[in-house]
């Protein structure tokens, strides 16, 4: 039977500030990447988060970030690497130590935007998450983007591949480049279709028409643009009708 | 046979900015009180100090503050009570995951600056605290100025008074305020002395002349004016030379 | 001929995260009351409004803040007055740049949430306020709550008040407490009509039935909750349509 | 006869901390970098760094930077042009107007620490750097890195390269690595010597022997390392003794 995870970013507000409806992904997803307060995500939003997060037995993730609220941690930062593994110890203890008070705890990491980026090419930030993330709780694996540089410094570290149903792949199964044409797949229908056929096959219809394998045991989905609370929702629905068993990947 | 610990804050930079000298307080301290990231310390400071107490045996505290770098958590915010809590506990579980990986962990918490002082006086903010303690670890004692409204909305949480050798106090046991003459006591054998009659007889003259009851069982130096760490030095001396047994309050 | 100001508060985004709709509002408005910064505004934010504003001949204002993103600036805070005076002085100056490159200038300054209220009853925080605003340019108006502490304090600068036509006023010309049922109108048409009333009769009905005098040259409008923007455009179509000359109070 | 000019970062404090003798530094230099909030230097300490700076006849430059206080400003981010362009404009707005209110001006802009670098070979950022200070007044110079990207894309702006005693140059006129052996001068009387020459015949031994042509009309000297006062002051002494006019480069 086949299985799959869908994960989201949530508690990405900041303050009285708002991002995309958490209520709701909630319901959608089975891992919830949650916002650590360096990019976004104060405490007391963390909190709720956890809480509701925990209610429905949602997995929880830390999405740790560069420090960077301003920039919502999309600009990449030359920061040292052992301030950049003490950075992400710091976010990923304190989500941890709020989510074991609501009664869970964190069960994997998503390093977020620049960051996640970034060490999919550069080893010297890449190895800093890993050290931060081994020293904390070893067991902890890593949400990546596939084939990333991370794979290759991780040592005991369990590194899973996350797909996305609405990004056009090359046919040797990497993302095509948001600043190409066509990179996005913006029909609902066809975004449900490759989300079933990337769980049930493990393929993905590449953009040269070729069916390229994508091994991933992540669905990542959307939640702050419009319409993308309802498209994940579809994606989830489709799943299960497809017979899908949609579980967190990590326990 | 009397005891007694010293506490005194560390890690109390950011970034490039240094406060006192750390490494030479952690030789004369029992208890370090590390700054959290919301008045003062980075991810790294913390970590640095976290590894060198351990390696040290001394005692890490969370020194958990208003979220106030520009002011240093020295002035009061009427911070809401929800928020305030899920800011404590975000602070003292970044701190205790980043001691665990240093191979210690938090032993106590010590509300810094403006906190500290305004919990003493308001039950609200003082539960807020409280309650982020007992939801995270309810053993973990709390260090607060003698006589503060933190006793009474404790709960089961155990609540440990702090004395300072440098400070006035009143016949009733109080600490004189620093906007009167003779708050603070400059002359450094008159420090000592007392200090030892706090930890010996556990008691202290008062500005009447009378001796006054002083039940502490830690008393508080500082490291970042000048000829701080020598007098918290020859504090430390004339304890273990008049027989004190100077180790942490908190295990 | 009755003459009024409309004034709201506007550029109140951070980075990814918007809060209102700031065209809609700045073609209902004659005053923007725009954030610097320390509540809420980036610099690009803030660049983009001054832009707007300008194009549209409404007004720009600097509403100044506490420094506190995490609060919005809603939660007072113990400023000695000299760092007050300063970072007030360096918000207003900060956007009196951008809005000269943008082809206008700041033309009032406008103290936002617990600042806003601190300055109505501390006369050291308000002349605090009043020391920057003088030292940058004394020709400055402040927009402050009626009855506000600063005009006490305010030397030689213009105080002027703002009313609220959708606040429930007492018999004596203050505003109803938030903390009190009522405190707040709701009904549409009620708001309107109260704010033709002020604007051309200068008086307002306060709880008691009774008519009070309500003399302010510029009227507070919100954008930020649902159907703020509809309702601040019916006041502003209603004051047109009862000959009102809306403009601006400083040019 | 020879004339130069002496910068020097100031006001690179924060809050409780601070870095560098400013007071012993401003009777040193004839320019003052003064830090703007973004990687170091809070409104009050601007203000006082203004005042002191005027007090003295010292200029006064903008050192804008990019927005990051944890790592003072050392770290390159991928900030989007119009995003920094406006970052330039707030920080360089609100330093004037402080300086303004002083009794001084901003009279040029000295970009900080990774932004400086990362101008110096990075058109788009070094032409959003050049938009915000021909926004705000194009008639103010920007102070750089000899040989750097910033004069390609300058367009009217005054670019005044700057020079570093301390520092080994190659024999085509630029700075050796600090990555390489050799780059800074440690030996104070070879700096003084190397600072006369520069700003007495234009020229510096290159690490090859051979004499390389320095036209500089500022020369950088620094203050928040140990003997870095007295290191300034020896080179101010020594350039006046052989008679070199040592004022402002901007008026």
């Amino acid at each position: 039977m086949a299985v799959i995870d869908i994960n989201a970013d949530l508690g990405e507000g900041f303050g009285v500030w708002t991002l995309g409806d958490d209520t709701a992904l909630l319901d959608v997803v089975t891992s919830a990447n949650v916002a650590c307060g360096f990019h976004a995500g104060d405490p007391l939003i963390m909190r709720r988060v956890c809480e509701a997060a925990v209610a429905r037995g949602v997995a929880v993730g830390a999405q740790v970030s560069y420090r960077d609220l301003a920039g919502f941690g999309r600009r990449e930062m030359d920061v040292a690497p052992e301030e950049l593994a003490a950075e992400v110890l710091y976010q990923l203890a304190a989500l941890d130590g709020i989510a074991r008070t609501a009664g869970g705890r964190v069960s994997y990491v998503k390093p977020h935007g620049a960051l996640y980026n970034r060490i999919a090419r550069d080893a010297v930030q890449a190895r800093a998450v890993v050290e931060a993330v081994e020293a904390y709780d070893a067991s902890l694996p890593l949400l990546t983007l596939p084939g990333s540089a991370v794979r290759g410094v991780a040592g005991a570290l369990t590194v899973v591949a996350e797909c996305y149903a609405d990004r056009a792949y090359t046919p040797e199964g990497s993302l095509v480049s948001r600043r190409l044409p066509g990179a996005v797949v913006h029909d609902t229908d066809a975004v449900v279709e490759r989300a079933v056929r990337m769980a049930v096959e493990g393929v993905v219809t590449a953009v040269d028409g070729t069916d390229v394998r994508v091994a991933a045991r992540s669905l990542c989905v959307h939640g702050d643009t419009p319409g993308a609370v309802s498209l994940a929702r579809a994606v989830r629905e489709a799943l299960a009708g497809a017979g899908v068993d949609v579980r967190p990947f990590a326990s």
